[in-house]
């Protein structure tokens, strides 16, 4: 159902309405009032006979009119009988303000369970509980009581009123921008993230989505959503909790689990989302992307009046991965052309004093380096919007001019300026200039390269869109019979672990390289086995009940002759009915050695989030030293195994260093789809591991596998 | 000689004095009576009878009176004359504005190196050129023409301009603090960063020196000059050009080549100094530390007034290493006692809207948080400053109340508080006495975090202080007589390279562990010494025209049997002969195969600033593919032999990961202060790589050593 009378309402009923001034219920009345609400306002409280001028209903079922929406700002106990009232009256959207639900544990979560069947069974859209409040600037429809929230293009989703607050102060401060809606999403009861986020997408007066999050409970859907979202308009975020101590502080007040946070950043930034890590740069990333031309080609020029600037922009912007390339020839000589010559005219660029008596030349410049082909984008960085301060009054003038014509050449070229300027406090008027053509401007070194840096960034991901990738599953769609046979057994045995030899035919079904194991029950058939698959051989316990083999002296490598089979075999089951005098021994599991090559692991769990995520890395003693893995959300395509096996550092391993020949890493790849696909086939899965994983320059074999099923199935 | 008569001058000469208005000339002197500069001016220039009032004189050797400074204003040619005229005259100090020096090539090095020696000769002391001039603010001597800089206790020295312009305008917008000194450093041509150094640890009102460094010419001094400076007042520095194009930007305008930044950071780490990598954080991290006691303990208390910000401020404190403690459960049981049933009573404390109505709640949160002994330092975030204008005037009286109880409790307990504040922009009192009190405020979370974060720094740095640490070296004083014979062979036969045999007896002259290698000239010989040194051995060819061995295929490794190694060297010679027919090949080296262990690599190299460093990491494949290494400058001590070996993510490998016996770590110390003294004892080495190092369980073998020399002794 859609979001539109809650979101759009035209009619509001405050339920908790009232005449103290301190009060909710008397803020938000009087914040309407103030801000001219378009439509129109029904105070219910039944000991008042009207607030503010308004008549005052004593129940909601007794207004006249029918009613889009309640705002209701009773406590958490009332809100059962408040909604079931609404629901009989007809009203379709709910904000509800009150604390106490599942943020604050068991019994909360139940109150919290209880009105969602209630706006559920009356088809009731509801926005929180545990949350801020909404607006909708765009109707003045202000349930938040903070006055002066500048109207604009950008929509804000936040799971915190003071980050709110400080968003909406930084517009009104810094910018010439604002916002379309904000919705304190609070416990995403009913309303969740991604109906949100669709909502804002065909809003046409939405150009970018700000969202400050601190747990999401259906991370996989807002991915997919986010991806439709983001090659049409940015979204911009902020993840509060991705360290222990901020997630427990976290918890203390949103009530959802806060995520992995390098799963969630990998996630968040393959559905196109522009994570941002520093609240300082929250605002300006979403004032710059909503209003200017992203860089296509990650490639920016640096146009400074002095040096130190011009250095530490370059260092800031390397960190950031964007690049500054030379200028064509044609670019430097017409630069020499026009400027003193101490100045440098390589990239940055450095005036060099050259525009101390006529700023006109940042046009001048500007237009020079937004026609070379090599610059997708410019940062302007020193005193700019200050000559006119420091030098003469009348430069002042020619600054503007310098602003209007920089500001329609970034209309013209489709390439975008950012400015940081010395004398931004100062405000002088060829600032608010700049930005009226969309031109970010910021005292802050660190600010200003961020926003050059987002530009670059999301440029970056629409260049390599595709259109295909997916974020939710099919499940079960390719499981295959003999898989849910393996699983039925694992259960009506009542474990949830798979043997190794379960597990690997599981894999197998999949078309994953394991290694040929075969069971054996006696020293006899080990010996059999051995001739068939191959020597030498390793030999390995095979115990629902033995999980650390190696522990029990449960594992033996390389034998080939046959009494070494033998002797090996009854070492081992002495040493685990040693071990473990109860466990229930299957037999003895014998494998061929296996080939020589590079040792990976690969391994799937299910983050509270995000639903199922893969993990890629370099194995044996390295993996847990070096921590030289890559995370992704499951499902994975070709691209984005390609990807991950890419962004290891081990990857120069495998592409063959030191002149070595490369390993297989289309095996590689292969391996991770089927895994992708097994996790998507039994939804029972729980985690997988396959720890090693040999890659050959010819192939790969999983050595080792283990899964584990979720515990209720 | 000492600094006084430049930085501390009563008589200035303005030479280039000027009456027009844009020049320096004039800017200069107006300045300085505008300010009321405490001592006498004299403008020089023989075409003007006076400028702004004052006598202006034809040539500074016409001055009556002595005079102790000259501030140059004149072009770059002109200098040498008018320095030789100011020595003759008996001036002691100069600035040097013009540029056109060392930054600009060839020629101007030669002109710089020709004042350099008017200067020495005159016993003048010089700062610049290439400079934006000086400011001693204790004596109201601008010479840089800026108008309202705020005058305090932070010493400031800047290689940029504007970036000396940024950190003023910080000063005076954003703080009740100043400056005591400001000194545009330029090219350091005379005066070197450790004298202003050494100067501003002796001034008493001097609380905290605050650099921008793009180059320094004597990095090793100023290391040794920070170390005895940061012990007592700490040293807060941005270095511009960590990026290959900042530092061709930086290249541009200082003409100081840029050093590697790696190397950079952790040697000014390891002096004390606290680096800075945004320039947002650059001023409050000195207003912070001349303002407030370090933190004791790296732990931290957060109090806020709402969940977000909270979260955040963990998050990047996490970043930062900063640890927020659990709270005592007396502190806790006294928190629960006067805050509402909601807050959270653990760190971080959210007070749940208990200040909504009485905001001094903060100051006895704020007090029982600081008498925790868990917690060194106390971190406010969220809306203090603005519950007066947000709720009702008269709470504004209480913020100003609790803003001077907290003032006093700094002071008593000694413990920092550091205030975030989303109502900073609104500038009420109650944070302009939080200032008085010495109390930074910000509004930007990223920064007061960083606040927070360096008083825990510099309290780290101090706890582990280390008075014997030296930066530089005692050269030769270890050299033995059988080194420096090697070295002359060397050089005698017109070589830079050590053979490898030549490597390992100079390094084993100094106690390090090399294998045994004996040089054969015959496959007699081989055989021979392969009794010796025991069996199995490796062969390789000794040629100082063949430096890679392996690809002349000149390496075999692991033989035992006498007709065995006959063929390896004979195999070995023929190869190498066909590889390189006119090579000097001096035999083949047999060595002992080496036990196995962990391959690890030491090398050292002459960073361009900090002059020898060492580097020590993971060795084999991994050193090029994970860069898994410690650098340190030259010379280590035992602690910080100890500490590189730590930093490693290797460690844990050398450490004995998944229950293996410890390689030997004491064994590897050693070798790193060794190495230390082998590049103390003969400053003719350039670099030196022992690569591998393979560490046992016991002791350690060095299996392969390059030496290369200076190319000029």
């Amino acid at each position: 159902m859609s979001l539109e009378k809650v979101l759009d309402a035209d009619t509001v009923a405050v339920i908790g309405a009232s005449k103290v001034e301190t009060k909710r219920g008397f803020q938000a009345i009087r914040t309407l009032l103030d801000e001219k609400f378009e439509g129109t306002i029904y105070p219910v409280n039944p000991k008042e006979d009207s607030i503010l001028g308004l008549k005052c209903y004593p129940s909601v079922s007794e207004i006249e009119a029918p009613v889009d929406m309640a705002l209701i700002t009773t406590p958490a106990k009332t809100i059962p009988g408040i909604l079931k009232a609404c629901g009989e009256k007809g009203v379709q959207g709910a904000v509800i303000i009150a604390g106490g639900f599942k943020e604050v544990g068991e019994e909360g979560k139940k109150l919290e369970d209880e009105i969602i069947s209630v706006a559920r069974k009356h088809n009731i859209r509801m926005i929180g509980p545990n949350t801020s409040g909404m607006m909708n600037l765009k109707k003045n429809m202000n349930l938040v009581g903070l006055h002066d929230v500048p109207r604009g293009d950008i929509a804000l989703l936040s799971q915190s009123g003071n980050m709110a607050l400080a968003l909406m102060t930084e517009a009104k401060l810094r910018s010439l921008k604002g916002y379309s809606y904000y919705v304190g999403v609070g416990n995403e009861a009913d309303i969740k993230f991604h109906e949100y986020l669709e909502f804002f997408r065909q809003d046409p007066d939405t150009k970018a989505i700000l969202m400050y999050v601190e747990g999401m409970s259906m991370g996989r859907e807002f991915l997919q959503y986010a991806y439709q979202t983001t090659r049409e308009k940015p979204i911009i975020l902020l993840k509060g909790g991705r360290s222990s101590i901020g997630q427990r502080s976290a918890g203390s007040h949103t009530g959802s689990l806060a995520g992995i946070s390098e799963v969630a950043r990998t996630a968040f930034k393959r559905a196109g989302v522009i994570v941002i890590e520093n609240p300082d740069e929250l605002f300006p990333a979403a004032e710059t992307l909503s209003s200017l031309p992203h860089i296509k080609n990650n490639s920016i020029a640096i146009l400074a009046d002095g040096g130190g600037h011009a250095t530490i922009a370059a260092d800031l912007l390397t960190d950031l991965g964007v690049k500054m390339p030379e200028l064509s020839e044609k670019s430097q000589e017409k630069l020499k052309a026009i400027l003193p010559s101490a100045a440098t005219v390589r990239n940055p660029v450095d005036v060099a004093g050259g525009t101390d008596s006529d700023p006109t030349l940042f046009a001048d410049c500007a237009d020079i380096l937004l026609k070379d082909s090599n610059v997708g984008g410019l940062l302007i960085v020193g005193l700019f919007g200050g000559y006119g301060i420091r030098f003469a009054k009348s430069l002042a003038l020619m600054e503007e001019d310098a602003a209007h014509r920089m500001g329609k050449m970034v209309r013209k070229r489709h390439k975008p300026i950012v400015l940081h300027s010395l004398y931004n406090s100062e405000k002088p008027h060829s600032l608010d200039l700049m930005r009226y053509y969309g031109i970010p401007v910021y005292g802050s070194l660190d600010v200003s390269c961020k926003c050059i840096g987002v530009l670059a960034e999301y440029g970056n991901f629409l260049r390599t869109y595709h259109p295909k990738a997916k974020f939710v599953f099919d499940w079960r769609a390719k499981a295959k019979p003999g898989g849910d046979e393996i699983i039925r057994k694992v259960r009506e045995e009542g474990r949830t672990a798979l043997l190794e030899y379960e597990a690997k035919e599981l894999l197998s079904l999949h078309g994953l390289p394991v290694s040929k194991d075969r069971l054996a029950k006696t020293a006899d058939e080990a010996v059999a086995f051995a001739k068939k698959i191959g020597k030498p051989v390793a030999l390995k316990i095979s115990s629902p009940d033995i999980l650390h083999k190696s522990d029990a002296g449960g594992v033996r490598l390389n034998f080939s002759k046959e009494e070494d089979i033998r002797d090996a075999f009854d070492g081992i089951m002495k040493s685990a009915k040693a071990y473990a005098p109860d466990a229930d021994i299957r037999g003895v599991i014998v494998s061929p050695m296996t080939r020589q090559g590079l040792e990976v692991i690969i391994g799937t769990k299910i983050d509270d989030q995000f639903g199922p995520v893969i993990m890629y890395g370099l194995g044996g003693i390295m993996v847990e030293i070096l921590k030289d893995v890559a995370f992704r959300v499951l499902p994975v395509s070709q691209t984005y195994a390609k990807k991950m096996i890419e962004e290891t550092k081990s990857f120069h391993i495998l592409n063959g260093a030191r002149g070595k020949t490369p390993y297989d890493k289309s095996a590689l790849r292969k391996a991770l789809l089927m895994c992708s696909e097994v996790i998507e086939s039994y939804p029972d899965i729980q985690e997988m591991d396959m720890n090693p994983v040999i890659v050959h320059e010819n192939g790969i074999s999983i050595v080792d596998a283990r899964i584990i099923l979720k515990s209720e199935a």
